[in-house]
């Protein structure tokens, strides 16, 4: 199931950005399940990645030849993604597996191994099958291309258990002139990003130096794609990538800077909600807006409780307006001192809880009506400061656990 | 569904103990749903309470009543338990039915209404029927009675979701005598105790002193009910209460406190352990066994995070090794400096993670004899220190779900 529209966006061309995939055969035949992104000279690259601790062989990876290339001044030329097998809890043979992806992309590129960064995204465990992977290599090279097709191809080759491609573009035109961002996602389940089992790619042809890429990765994936929840569970592969090949226009000043910013942010939130809609089972996509906290971290551990409460969840998915349940799912977050009395909580545009209990104006008719539909908004105000978050959750319906329990099956 | 044994044992008398149960229709009719225990003068009674915020009215006014009559130096005299109703969520009317409810079966039992503890489980955010509460009161107090059959009934009689009544019974022979403990208790959804939807009730014939029985009943709790969770939601209305009548052996020295604690702590298990095995939709008993934490703290913080991953209770559904995501939740825990490369997890007897990833010598036929087990302990050493914790949790099916999106339609 998904929620909402499923088309993909005609994506326009960035300059010094090529994707080529392939079906390599990793986890079964007759999938698109190898992914090869080759970057430009001189272009820039962010990169953000999960916190599990637990992290895959090619996080391991990913992360030193990002570092390695930084250090030398040099420039990262291919990102090269499979899905079918996540490469993790694979210890030394996964690390060998690897680095072994980027030196046989690396070889067949002209380019250093420490210039490619692998991802990987699938079941947790398995050995690579190396040689599937090489094999499908030149074929991925051989399709190189940055039109609208090599760019769904691409979002369709880093899928696993999603049902839809995800993708996202926005153009702005900054004061030297117009740049584009297009970016494509993956994730489904296992999904509470910390960085998801997710994997997110940005390009940009924008010309901006490392350090404001970071930042603006860094604050962006924090409101996007950190900010949503299937189901509690933080994957060990999740990686996003922001690549700047800067082809464009220079970001200049702070107004071209807060454009810019602007227009990423628009395409991580979409990606990251694109991956909601698509949330194993998603019968319900739900925003959780959190206010009157006294910390943004106080106002995520508010939304984060509510969005992974099995009975919130499934209360959704029955389109139950049992907010008894949203109440003690606030109730029991770790929050120190807290009066519940001051707690306000509106489900669309009708008021649910105040004063510690049921609204008076309350009736079940009006949140039935609210509950039927599948965009659901849920706000939540704590009467005790000014900070906010807003975070995006799906439902827990019969097909998430058909879904987990056939999964490797 | 439910796993395991189903018999309710044979209950022994507690003197100064005795249970009545009644069919009030408080939320539909031919439901044994009110029960009352009566409790002799001069009983010590403790208690431990839920810590949701959103607690519940009936728990307010338990709190307070309890508070009140051991400063007068007076004893509780009787305990009245609803379900079908939580009276949660109910704000100011809900306070005055708890206490209405109390001043009733104070009245008709000839004690002050300070005497009385309420206790409420079902539905949230309804107010309670007044009517037929207290038109119940007078058959359930006709029925009062201390044999076998009493206790049966009452355990019945403070069912919700449950689909078997859960006792538990011990004795043990003190200095001064035999002393007999007995203990009911409900609970199945909307389980992770910091006290659970959960009730219990404990009575022995004991004479302790009041901070002892305080002692006992808290540090039992902790290793007991607040080491149990079926879906991560802690309720409202969770209560555990310890009765002592002091008719039986007195606990002297602290060989005879650590008897009576040994065996209670039995009880709290047997009865905790019942509560999972009845777990909404669960057709998995999984025991977590911690250990080689830096502290009691991160070993449950660990064993939790594994317990509520609904990756890994729909694998445990599925009785599939997918091993790679208990090791992704132990990887995803908030463990500061979490070196992985320690852990070694073992499901039943096979070693599943050591050094990182999968053990050498795991098999999946090995892995999957195990998980085809309706009882199945899985064991994690963190490798970090000395500290232990073992909780207990069961898988996610379909009939979760089914339940919980059914519940109040």
């Amino acid at each position: 199931m998904a929620v909402g529209d499923s088309s993909f966006p005609s994506m326009p061309r960035i300059d010094g950005v090529r994707l080529g995939s392939a079906m390599a055969g990793i986890k079964k035949p007759g999938r698109r399940d190898l992914v090869v992104i080759e970057i430009a000279q001189g272009a820039k690259v962010a990169g953000t990645f999960t916190r599990n601790a637990f992290c895959a062989a090619p996080v391991h990876v990913a992360k030193a030849h990002l570092q390695e290339t930084l250090s030398a001044g040099a420039s990262v030329r291919y990102l090269v993604i499979n899905t079918g097998n996540a490469n993790a809890g694979t210890g030394e043979v996964g690390m060998r597996d690897a680095r072994e992806t980027c030196k046989a992309l690396g070889d067949q590129g002209g380019v250093a191994p420490s210039a490619v960064l692998p991802f990987s995204t699938g079941v947790i465990g398995e050995p690579l099958p190396m040689e599937r992977l090489t094999a499908g290599l030149p074929g991925a090279l051989a399709a190189l291309g940055d039109d609208a097709s090599s760019w769904a191809l691409a979002a369709e080759g880093i899928l696993t258990t999603d049902t839809r491609s995800k993708g996202a573009t926005r153009s702005v035109v900054l004061k030297g002139g117009r740049v584009t961002l297009n970016g494509i996602a993956k994730g489904s389940g296992m999904i509470c990003p910390n960085m998801a089992t997710m994997l997110g790619f940005v390009a940009t042809d924008a010309d901006i130096d490392q350090a404001r890429l970071e930042a603006l990765l860094r604050d962006g994936v924090e409101r996007s794609f950190n900010s949503i929840t299937v189901d509690s569970d933080t994957s060990t592969n999740d990686a996003c990538m922001l690549i700047a090949t800067g082809r464009g226009a220079a970001v200049g000043d702070d107004d071209d800077l807060a454009l810019l910013r602007e227009a990423l942010d628009e395409v991580l939130v979409e990606l990251a909600q694109a991956i909601i809609r698509d949330g194993e089972g998603a019968t319900k996509f739900v925003t959780l807006a959190i206010s009157g906290a006294a910390s943004v971290e106080e106002a995520r551990e508010v939304g984060f409780t509510v969005a992974h409460s099995p009975l919130v969840k499934t209360a959704l998915y029955a389109s139950d307006a049992n907010w008894g349940r949203i109440l003690a799912a606030v109730g029991r977050a770790r929050v120190v001192d807290f009066d519940v009395d001051k707690v306000v909580i509106d489900l669309g545009e009708v008021r649910l809880v105040e004063g510690g209990g049921r609204a008076a104006s309350y009736t079940e008719d009006a949140g039935s009506a609210v509950m039927a539909r599948d965009d659901i908004r849920i706000a939540i105000d704590l009467g005790r400061g000014d900070a906010e978050a807003t975070l995006w959750t799906s439902d827990l319906s019969h097909d998430y656990v058909s879904i987990n329990a056939d999964y490797r099956s």
